[in-house]
């Protein structure tokens, strides 16, 4: 596999998968989207968005910039998931390469941390398109985040 | 500065402009966060966006996403107004990064083609927020564009 | 796992592993940083490097700049392994994010193939950091690769 | 232009181009490629390659990750240059874009600050091929960097 995932992530508060959620619900853009946060664990969280006809691009397909919006946010629960009470989480940048044109009945994005830092923390996302039983990968990401006090901290 | 802007590019259709702006107004993302187009001309493009709280995250900042999408969108149609009409463009991938958090009344976003290609096309986008009189960075992206036969040509 | 890795790739010639072989001992940049092919499958390959004062930063560690340079030959391979006999590889971009500093006896760098296509292949790479028994994530890559007509096809 | 380049970039020393030249020559792999500084500025650094026979691609082009590492030293170099003393640059990751084949009498590579940060910076990097008087754009780079506390300061 191309990039091993760590095992045994540690994280540093037992409260974060509600914080995240609560958190998750103050994005008006994924609610825009029609995104809804289907699982958070240690280092991991997977988004889910329904077929909807405000993302698309020209030709119908799912806008690669939602695409990779949702994989952005999982990415950056994800690490927030392993941090510390009193951080936050910010995008420093991404990648996103567009594998397949999105066009599904709905669609899940997968956050995973691959090495978490105390100031930055590597992730990598996965967009699936899902028709019937077919779960077909859509584009990848991967984005560095940095871990840095919260203002209300 | 960074990168050179190639001078003289020439446009392989007179009407790209008129094509361009008809084909913005079919991405239902775009109609979704309130980008219009401002200005097309051969191998750049101009967007703008008015603030509006259906495209913010967690701390009232634009999501980056959002200004991923509409850079992506400025620098594909970029690379559109430089190729035959019988072309589509589609994004291979792309990266952004975000320098500063994207707060303001308005915001511009800009794609210029770097390297025009027969079947790949270099762009580069930039993100602006504007209060009052002053224009502030806030993003770049840089996308590398597919230019394929379009479904209907 | 983030990325899932397609099964049964199937290759379009029988002698590919040859070619790449000799393909690889043409590029005067491997051998000037000491690198050598280990392992050559359809849609994957493996190169090492044993630890040389030819290659390093400021610090005694691997530069960046060679570690992300064998990543993207083994991703150049692994795409050249499932191309035509008639094509070759080109990278057309690509991204590496350095998650821990390279300091090893000796290094492994792979590529995968993630999509084969056409015209264009999208392949991770890894790079590991060997000491004794044992073996280190140290940076990530991934690359979109241009399959396109060999100059004496 | 795709990018802004700020004005007015203050260095926090004074002696900053004397430490970059001589961390410059600890990098053997620069030394390999046969990589000399040119100019040392604040927020800017430009290097030379003259054409040779150990940095090369099956092609007989210069190798992709040579071009990449030497784009991604003059990058960290100008982010070093606006960093005060007891400081080191560490690359967080970057993303190059082959835009042309690389190959020339000599090469220059230009590393530029286009937000500096207390702890990290975001930086963008060209590569060029000369030919006579001809100077010909051949790739771009942009990487972030980390600003972390010297291991000796």
């Amino acid at each position: 596999m191309p990039t091993p995932v760590p095992q045994g992530l540690v994280p540093k508060t037992t409260d974060f998968a509600d914080r995240i959620r609560a958190n998750f619900k103050t994005q008006s853009a994924m609610t825009t989207f029609g995104i809804e946060m289907l699982d958070v664990v240690a280092g991991h969280t997977r988004l889910e968005m329904l077929a909807n006809d405000r993302v698309l691009q020209q030709q119908g397909f799912v806008h690669g910039g939602v695409i990779a919006a949702a994989m952005d946010s999982a990415c950056g629960y994800a690490a927030l998931s392993l941090a510390a009470a009193d951080r936050e989480v910010l995008t420093i940048e991404y990648k996103v390469s567009f594998i397949a044109p999105a066009i599904g009945e709905r669609y899940e994005f997968e956050g995973q941390v691959i090495k978490p830092g105390r100031t930055i923390s590597f992730t990598e996302g996965t967009a699936f398109a899902i028709n019937g039983g077919e779960r077909k990968l859509v584009a990848t990401l991967n984005a560095s985040m940095a871990i840095v006090a919260a203002p209300d901290a």
